[in-house]
């Protein structure tokens, strides 16, 4: 029957970092793998996160079965609030995966009618026509899993995200036999994370980085922050571990750690010494040298709280001469300018910073397989089609092409966002598109770390809800604010008098509130502005404009 | 005498990468070190560029006897049409770095009052109380100088920016005896480049790239797009003899790399072979493996000629399938993602992109001294006091507990912009600081390659000028415009209904004129519709207000 084909229909991810979401559907029946977000491009102001279209699944909502997670970062399940929102279907993920998807689920007040079901590696269930096969992949979050799907053209094998790292420090294997069995068998159609494939040789291993961290440890005279990406339980583990061997106690300072922390201790991934964590408050009262601070941050982020302490407005996380701060992660691209003045504000304070600057020793190793991993894989599955996902178009170009120099798959096929593939036992034809897209969130909060009250909400709406700019004119120098902010509204149909008046005293006390240090860091009062007017324009409106400080320097 | 001290008064460099400039006067005579500019944080839209505050020049111009230039780069020069604007002194500078100030003050209609003298490497001259010594260095520009400075209390000797090139491509060698011979006179105090800092060894000739960029000149089959900085002399030079060797014609695009071009071989620094260079509209008539072309816009900036070509909107250089494009150049914090959006653009042309992402070989190298370079240095020289210069926070403290740390220097000292050095024959004080800060300069024209009508002004006038934000909702997908764009003026005191109707046409055509990939790029787009509507605003009411699009994705 000609029309007995799968369709792999991507909604995101590929042809961009970030909001992966891809469909398959079988006649009637379609499930989704992962829901992500990513974040904004910089000329996106105003913008928080940004999530995949989902009309596809919306047109077709009585066809979809649910949504399997292959692990918990943000770009794979960050983007579940607003698609269960439109679109409430199960919900498939491992143990720790659905921990964080319900943290996620509860901010949103969307837990309670959510219905989330627990895969385990190795054991498979069925969706309609669907089999699926959880397999167990290490990564540098815990819990991870790739995907085979057994559907009647054969199976369709999604890697998740992925290194094939050979001692994991949680001691749970990558499943190669799993892989090995299926390309003995045989598989349709390989998806595999194609982030990095640029890189030669070999990812090390989550435990490459002990020795130094060992070291650093060793060598740190007063206090010791730590900062590492909060899904970093790998990391985290360690931090531990090495703490109780050099005598330093453990306070944790930032939500997302806190709550990581949390989920992994609950879960058995941290087997955490009684006496060795003490609370934040408990800080000032040990000795410099008996504490190690894990603390949020790694990006720069202006409300992070290694930020605020960069310049001295964290009550808890006070960073001294003498001090260390060792930034265990990488700088995400984009990032680097918040980071090196976060960095030149902890030099100002005379700790020493340690980052992955390339001079540092193996302070941080990526969680994504590089080439040989990559070709070890497609050597193991040995697929009839390979299909890049999970990168901009560069590295799934890059990708398919290096898959179709192995001379092991039959056919490599460099597929994008919207592009539907239909798949038979023998054939591979890319026969139309669907409509995909982003789309723009703004959360209430100012912080990036404490999400509470994020609203989601399309911004179609802006018409509905206007925009409001605060301009400010700072002088370099001083931090001082030349004359009364600025506000510029559009839109709004409020006494507008009324507002802009009282706008331009809220902006003045946020300013007035702020230490010079913060005043002079432009990331970081811009955000302070926005999060007061939004919470002052709430409440007295009940509205959510989009909220975009202009800072002029004098 | 007490008052017998020479002050050090640095007034950009010091804790920021750009506008060097450093004071240095005795009683009541004062000559300035370089006059750069900067590029500004993303946080302050719709400024170009940032030169440093000169007031304390202002104060004292009577005093001032001249601008001492180290080299052509622009964070060295750029700030030189603002300044002479305020301040009309001698220039002194070698015969290339003149040839650039020429240009550059001839587009602000400054050439005919300027006083530019020449200063010849070896050859001293005298200023008031002070000697000048120009000392050639290496770097990746050419006829870069270090200056050492006589003056009544000793000597002090600025590196201006350098490496340690023992075999620069023009033959014309790093003076290694003249720093030597200083450091047996005694040397009072030594300023040196911070830039590399934190590289340990040293860093490679100019020379060292020559067999990677051969083996892809050998290996490109169709036409081959040669991207560098406009300024690296070296790199064109390399270019073109590449390209004579392996048959391939030079087309130059872009009038940064036109200007450079021509002045190098104006100079004797390119030897051009007849018959070698085509021009740009010749391309098409060559076959494609048989031209080069030398192309700016390493940092994906959106008006760049690569920028245009990557999106098919050049009239001259058309990527097309095949075709290689190698970037010669870093990767400048904070454009790292224009320049990879640039490279995905480029991509989807199915051009071959060859960037310096640590995989390609050796097809960049720095034009800052790394560790060793700084240390050999600090040997020949063995100042009395070490004061890093050029460069972060970051970068000046580690520079400084460098040269602590040798046992050769009497005193190690981190100074920052606008505190006030006071050097006697044995000793260096900090007695005070000055005013200094950031002046932020808005730019006519669209292009960051065609400045001819830059508009030097200060922010200050901003309450004169006022602001415009055009507001356009794109469509994502599409690439279309949602509604007509909402335009919001303030304070401009003209009449505001008929600009906006007259702007929102305005913006409107830009978009239409434009084609979906530059659309789809928020970045050219901006710059497009800045610079359409700048212009219109300008003739139709001589105001130069703050334009600042902002836009909002569907």
């Amino acid at each position: 029957m000609a029309n007995d084909t799968l369709k792999l229909i991507p909604l995101g991810g590929l042809g961009e970092f970030g909001m992966n979401c891809m469909a398959l559907r079988w006649h009637d029946d379609i499930v989704v793998i992962d829901a992500g977000l990513m974040f904004p491009e910089e000329e996106l102001l105003g913008v928080d996160i940004v999530v995949p279209d989902i009309s596809y699944l919306i047109e077709n909502r009585d066809k979809v079965r649910g949504i399997l997670l292959t692990h918990g970062h943000e770009d794979h399940i960050g983007g579940l609030p607003w698609i269960l929102s439109e679109l409430n279907v199960p919900v498939y993920g491992t143990e720790f995966t659905l921990a964080y998807v319900e943290g996620k689920l509860e901010e949103h007040h969307l837990l309670d009618d959510a219905e989330l079901i627990e895969m385990l590696p190795g054991r498979r269930f069925t969706l309609g026509p669907f089999t699926i096969q959880p397999i167990r992949v290490t990564h540098s979050l815990v819990d991870c899993v790739a995907l085979a799907i057994h559907t009647p053209v054969g199976v369709v094998l999604h890697t998740g995200d992925f290194k094939i790292d050979l001692s994991p420090p949680d001691g749970k294997a990558f499943d190669l036999h799993a892989f090995a069995e299926l390309g003995k068998q045989g598989v349709l159609c390989l998806l595999q994370d194609s982030t990095n494939v640029d890189r030669r040789g070999y990812t090390p291993s989550e435990r490459a980085v002990r020795p130094r961290l060992d070291e650093i440890f060793a060598q740190t005279q007063k206090k010791l922050f730590f900062s590492c990406f909060s899904s970093s339980i790998h990391r985290i583990r360690l931090a531990m571990e090495l703490a109780q061997e050099h005598g330093r106690k453990i306070a944790v300072i930032g939500r997302s750690l806190d709550n990581s922390t949390e989920i992994a201790q609950d879960l058995g991934y941290l087997d955490i010494p009684p006496g060795l964590m003490i609370n934040p408050g408990q800080i000032k009262e040990q000795p410099a040298n008996k504490v190690c601070v894990l603390i949020t941050g790694t990006q720069g982020e202006p409300m992070s709280a290694l930020s605020r302490a960069a310049v001295n407005n964290h009550k808890h996380a006070r960073i001294e001469a003498g001090d260390t701060v060792l930034m265990s992660s990488r700088v995400i691209p984009g990032n680097e300018k918040s980071i090196y003045r976060m960095i030149d504000h902890l030099e100002r304070r005379d700790a020493k910073v340690i980052h992955d600057d390339g001079t540092q020793g193996l302070i941080h190793v990526s969680g994504h397989a590089s080439q040989e991993e990559l070709r070890l894989m497609i050597n193991l599955v040995r697929p009839k089609f390979f299909i890049p996902v999970h990168g901009d178009y560069r590295h799934l170009k890059r990708h398919a092409e290096m898959a179709a120099t192995m001379g092991v798959v039959e056919k490599s096929i460099l597929l994008e966002d919207g592009e539907v593939l239909e798949l038979s036992r023998d054939s591979a034809i890319r026969t139309g598109t669907v409509t995909v897209g982003r789309v723009c969130i703004d959360s209430g909060g100012g912080s990036t770390d404490v999400v509470e009250d994020l609203v989601i909400r399309d911004r179609r709406h802006l018409s509905e809800d206007g925009i409001v700019l605060p301009i400010i004119a700072i002088d370099k120098r001083t931090g001082k604010l030349e004359n009364l902010p600025e506000i510029v509204i559009r839109g709004m149909a409020v006494d507008e008098a009324t507002m802009i008046a009282e706008a331009k005293q809220i902006v003045q006390r946020t300013l007035d509130g702020s230490g010079g240090e913060e005043r002079g860091d432009y990331g970081v009062i811009k955000e302070k502005i926005r999060a007061d007017l939004k919470r002052y324009i709430q409440k007295s409106t009940s509205r959510r404009p989009l909220i975009m400080p202009v800072i002029l320097e004098l």
